[in-house]
């Protein structure tokens, strides 16, 4: 793609001071009209060192309205961002809808600077071409406009502005010997833009190489870049246009009846839950410190029915736990801000650093469960959430995590006494909604939709594992164990 | 205060078991009770090394409603923490109202960690006293709970726990050679810590030292603590009791006239804006790599008229610098997230780190502006800020920050007339909305606040510079001329 950028290409300075004003205008006017539509909208500079990257995305934001948009320079990843999957950082970062999120450098650093620096291994960065794919296939389809710019200069272009840089001692500093190293391997810089612009280029994030020698003109074309994506944009939401909302994918037909064939008998005396609560939550005290010493993230995920027990089991989970290890993430309805961003972008901001336990109370699947059934998303979007689920939590393998998903089941007759129970105690009315009751309507609804969530997202690396509930002592004990031997034969200890 | 403490105190298992229960119901009721009154609540674990700060923090959170708190492990400050105010990544945690935020080990590492290990100079810590206290007083004022524990044990207690800990392939490593360092000057840290405990000990947020060495007998006294502290604010609240909203504090009348006297006739002709708009820039994009390369954060804040121009000018101060080196932070009302905070707790948030230049267009004084006048918060609240931003800039400079605050002035003629303009002016009508109409209303009692807030909060380091703005030009050259002579007096550049 870079052989094709035109280096000569110049604009005159008469020519840009008569059309910049009228993009200016054009591009403060559309950024308004973006947010009236709720549109979040990523632009991406990269480029060669010293391209003038600095510039071009001054020129851009000078145009914008200073309230709708945030520029994130990107630095090589720091303590904490090194302890997250490589993603996580810019996932956390993407706009809300109506605002523009200006990156100077990008996630494309995976391999213009890590893997030209050899810093990762070769599966790291081949896998993230597929990873950068979905990240930026899941913005698009639920309405982000992404627009990326390469800016490219030839290698004596390059020299001239290191050698300038270095001429004035404020800016000498900005050169390093790293940057003439890559200055020297320029032709092996270019093969690896090169690669990288083939690989992640695509109809719904396509790249707009461009040459930068001449600000002017790239300029121009960065504005009018802009310009023609959102307008595009704009136009399909304006005439509710069909390919503003993305079909719904053709799914396979899911095998019904699992969950009737759950064995709800299961149970455990007294004597034999304390005996055995007492043993794996002293082995899971010991796993909690070899998780942290090996630096393992574990994602841990409760599912299930209403009043089928996850607070209690959870809180046997941890009760030996050291709370600097593990968190608790109770999940509830989206707030504002979370209604204004992707919905798995609450849950990429508190995915657990390496060595840390995270454990959500709920979590990501109320996309096809909750807001499937209450219709509180459409159809194409539940349905495109199986993928994107399955794509995030690979991420996450990756990356190294366990994960490990627990449905906790119980029948409609247990669910009912527990809800009297409920009802009757004074120290446990609180916990029981009308909104529980009202779940419970819908009880059928909800069944198709759990085993459907359950042969869509088991996957090898992140199984579901469907916890018989109708006693809680042997769900309790059930889920220690799970646990227990997960990280066990994850560590390598036998017992 | 730490000799009080008895050692030796036991609380019997039996003794325990029959008690501890009825303390967890009524936490947990509590804890509903605080979410409806909408309590923020800040407890802090510190103590010795060993002294069981993890299991007291897991005991406590067990029996809490998940969905209501959120634990922070303290770790030595990370490369970002390292580039900002000490209590910034504190600040950024405190709980919105209604929510826990349990600190295992927190701010207090200051003297138990950096103070302890000489990695920060007396001055530093000397000067934390104070900054911690007006945190503190800062979080209670605006109704915030504080409950400290100091976990404490003897020396041959710690030794045990130390040689247990040992004992255990899985918790071996969690006990360094540093440790035992420390063990040994076991003297030292407790004169440290009693210090500490003594200096930082209030009515607004009290220490309660305990013998950690039962922790049955510890647990108890957390639980009840905790307890009685939810209490008695609760009881404050329902009471409508008088002190349960701090009364306004007496402040000494500002002198008026302020504003009449300044000189709106100065101006500046177009070839003399544009030549010292090219020479004035041309320094500031030396300044901000300067600036980068010693590390000086750099605060700006503009507030002023509407229409007085704070866009254009802020635009003309960028215009040539690095956007990689600076960030515009526009200030809207707050939404419902920050609503719920400490109002100072978004712009905490922003704070630039060193090397980096925020500039906010409109700032935290709002709170002395549009909240006074529109009654946004109460009489006593906007007395209170006066001292409570000075104290913010305080712990700024201490830290290095370079603050300057620009009130961009003109007059209600001038005022009128840009209106107009952009009423008629298709391009910038968007700029004008209703309720800037209703500010001009308000003249005089905005004339009022604006003079009180210059005359309160104008300190040597973070002066307030009246900006004469009837004239664009004069007015951006003033500002461009005002910051690059501050910033090269402080980097001791001459001109």
């Amino acid at each position: 793609m870079l052989d094709a950028v035109d280096l000569s290409r110049k604009v005159a300075k008469s020519k840009y001071k008569e059309v910049i004003p009228g993009l200016e205008l054009r591009l403060g006017q559309l950024q308004r009209n973006a947010r009236k539509w709720k549109i979040p909208i990523v632009v991406v500079f990269e480029g060669l060192e010293a391209s003038g990257k600095g510039t071009q995305t001054n020129k851009l934001l000078l145009a914008l309205d200073p309230r709708g948009f945030t520029v994130y320079p990107t630095h090589p990843a720091n303590e904490e961002e090194r302890r997250k999957p490589f993603l996580w950082r810019f996932w956390t970062k993407i706009p809300e809808g109506g605002r523009i999120a200006i990156f100077n450098r990008s996630w494309y650093g995976r391999f213009l600077v890590e893997r030209m620096d050899q810093t990762i291994t070769e599966q790291d960065w081949s896998r993230a071409y597929g990873e950068i794919r979905s990240f930026e296939k899941q913005l698009v389809d639920a309405g982000t406009v992404i627009v990326k710019f390469f800016l490219h200069i030839s290698q004596a272009e390059q020299r001239k502005r290191f050698m300038k840089l270095q001429s004035s001692p404020s800016t000498a500093w900005r050169v390093t010997d790293y940057d003439w190293q890559k200055h020297e391997n320029y032709r092996e810089c270019l093969a690896v833009a090169t690669e990288m612009l083939e690989r992640t280029h695509s109809e719904y994030a396509p790249w707009t190489p461009l040459g930068a020698e001449n600000w002017r003109s790239a300029n121009m074309t960065i504005f009018r870049t802009v310009i023609d994506a959102v307008e595009a944009r704009i136009r399909q939401l304006e005439n509710a246009d069909a390919s503003a909302r993305p079909s719904p994918p053709k799914l396979e037909k899911t095998p019904s009846g699992l969950l009737k064939k759950v064995d709800l008998s299961k149970s455990m005396k007294k004597s034999d839950y304390r005996k055995a609560l007492k043993k794996y939550q002293a082995r899971i005290k010991n796993l909690e410190h070899e998780v942290h010493r090996r630096r393992i993230p574990v994602v841990l995920v409760y599912e299930g029915w209403d009043a089928a027990g996850k607070g209690g089991n959870i809180k046997r989970l941890v009760e030996n736990m050291d709370p600097r290890g593990y968190e608790v993430i109770p999940v509830a309805a989206p707030n504002d801000i979370e209604m204004d961003h992707h919905y798995l972008w609450r849950f990429w901001n508190r995915m657990p650093k390496t060595g840390h336990i995270t454990i959500f109370d709920r979590s990501w699947y109320g996309r096809v469960l909750v807001e499937r059934i209450e219709g509180f998303c459409s159809e194409s979007e539940w349905k495109r959430a199986y993928r994107e689920i399955n794509e995030m939590e690979e991420h996450l393998t990756n990356f190294g995590a366990v994960i490990l998903k627990f449905w906790m089941h119980v029948d409609k007759d247990e669910q009912l006494s527990r809800f009297k129970d409920r009802k009757k105690n004074p120290h446990k009315r609180w916990k029981l909604a009308d909104e529980d009751w009202r779940n419970r309507e819908k009880w059928d609804a909800y069944e198709k939709a759990v085993e459907e969530m359950i042969h869509r997202t088991s996957t090898p690396n992140a199984p579901w594992v469907i916890v018989e509930s109708n006693s809680k002592y042997y769900a309790r004990i059930r889920v220690l164990k799970t646990v227990t031997r997960k990280l066990e034969s994850r560590l390598g200890i036998r017992h």
